[in-house]
């Protein structure tokens, strides 16, 4: 359930890259032809048309861009243009040099991407930075935010539907003493998070609300700590309205947080954003479109509103 | 460098089977025929020939060999049967139900297999059992060995040979200090161990050894977990080396210690058992396979014989 529009039939790589080549002619970028090429391809068209660009004018489309576009604008693009994998690789890297201060990028990526997805992503990381995403979060990280992270990007988890419902419950029931002790730090909390499958952890999520009243998430609340343990957990439970949440304080934001605005568009138009939108509408009575509308401006707005479907 | 010897032309996987089916006719079972055949086949001419035993008799050829063959024989080629990264899922989930007992196998798992192997053993781990290995050795271990067990099982590292000779020299800075405060449950020092590429901490014990005046391995002695830390440590620096040490001391264990004799060998014969062998000479002036010949009997000691390249 993407939002991302691609006419039938689309024009080949060759004739994007001599629309784009024409957009940069002349005094001033043609922004306008710009977005209604990019913003309106998939990853594979995009990387035709990047080849196709090379091939024609031997030079590199992403180097032509950086100097023809500017500002969030351009931050937006650079994000856009890569494919799901290689960009996840990206945001990755970025936010592992920042330390905790982007610790929700790491939680995303390690816990909303399935175990073959955060795979490749690390493949990616390997082959584009010549080191490993873990040394780089471990590097940067220290304490429990380092246990935390570290963790929960380095496990393989197991993929399978398969639920041990006895280990559910006993699982829940660990959380709880942890929480109730506030030992939120608790190796066994991040024990369980860390390893168990998807399935799994959604069973033991179930189990902690059937038998001690509430969600496990409610109970989180305190510390930037406790905010990555409930990403994490939210990412893992539901994460479009996670997502729903990062871009309703990214727009609820004063001067706006573009970066996850950005991040979020540019990451799920290709995939579910369609179903975060309706959840936004839902939820705030408002339509996605109109608040991305209301507060950004300019190319920039105009590129998210092409690809979150407007 | 491997000691397998497999004949040239080799029989077809069906005359294997056959043979096989001949042995297992009768009263009783002509082991040395067993022998004969699966000792000298490599991974992939024993996978055929259960295939072909499989299509043949219809039955499986482990189950029949289960009721044929018993003890240490028995153990030892139910090890040696499957392939390479068949194998190593299998001793790993082994190892990893008895908690630190058998802290060893993990650790030999995690840092001498290539980034690539340890990956291909945990796809097998959840093939075969549904589950990830490292929420089964998170879940049988606590405390230290736990944060170093899991962290050495977990991460994907990066396997070029890049080294940053500025992080060598800090990080084996970092690892001194550790040592000399005597926190070796340092989370600095399990962070380096488990997360740093081989190539990049071969370059940082090179530093240290450099810098401080003596190896790593040899200042850290002491209880258990000093002893698995050092195992990984001589696991990532000198693999053969390390395994040369763990065939003497099963070899010289009064009654010997089976398990670690069968499982060196069995690992390393299509491998580099080789080079084992001509270090435990040059370390013990006698030969691995007068040691084996003098502390083994019987069948199990044939198999063994045949697999070390007598």
């Amino acid at each position: 359930m993407a939002t991302l529009s691609v006419p039938t039939p689309a024009p080949t790589a060759v004739e994007d890259a001599e629309k784009l080549k024409k957009a940069f002619q002349g005094w001033g970028t043609d922004e306008k032809a710009v977005i209604s090429v990019l913003a309106h391809r998939d990853a594979t068209q995009r990387k035709q048309i990047r080849l196709a660009y090379e091939d024609l004018y031997k030079e590199d489309l992403l180097k032509r861009l950086e100097s023809e576009i500017s500002g969030d604008f351009e931050k937006a693009v650079f994000r856009w243009i890569f494919d799901p994998i290689e960009r996840q690789a990206i945001l990755a890297n970025v936010a592992a040099k920042k330390g905790i201060e982007d610790y929700r990028v790491i939680v995303e990526i390690a816990c909303v991407s399935s175990p073959a997805e955060l795979l490749a992503v690390k493949q990616a990381y390997h082959a584009r930075f010549k080191r490993s995403l873990e040394e780089d979060v471990a590097s940067h990280t220290t304490g429990d935010f380092r246990k935390l992270l570290v963790a929960l990007v380095s496990t393989y988890k197991y993929d399978g539907a398969e639920i041990d419902t006895k280990l559910a419950s006993s699982e829940a029931k660990i959380l709880h003493n942890a929480i109730v002790e506030k030992a939120f730090n608790h190796d066994e909390i991040i024990r369980i998070l860390s390893t168990r499958s998807r399935a799994q952890l959604i069973a033991t999520f179930n189990c902690y609300k059937d038998e001690f009243g509430a969600s496990i998430n409610k109970v989180l609340s305190g510390d930037e700590f406790l905010s990555a343990l409930r990403s994490a957990i939210r990412c893992i439970n539901s994460p479009q309205k996670y997502f729903e949440k990062i871009l309703r304080n990214a727009l609820n934001k004063p001067g706006t947080d573009k970066d996850g605005l950005t991040r979020v568009i540019v990451t799920h138009a290709e995939k579910d954003l369609k179903v975060i939108k309706e959840i936004y509408h839902k939820r705030n009575n408002v339509t996605l479109d109109h608040a991305v509308a209301k507060e950004t401006s300019g190319d920039y707005k105009a590129f998210l509103l092409a690809l979150i479907g407007n």
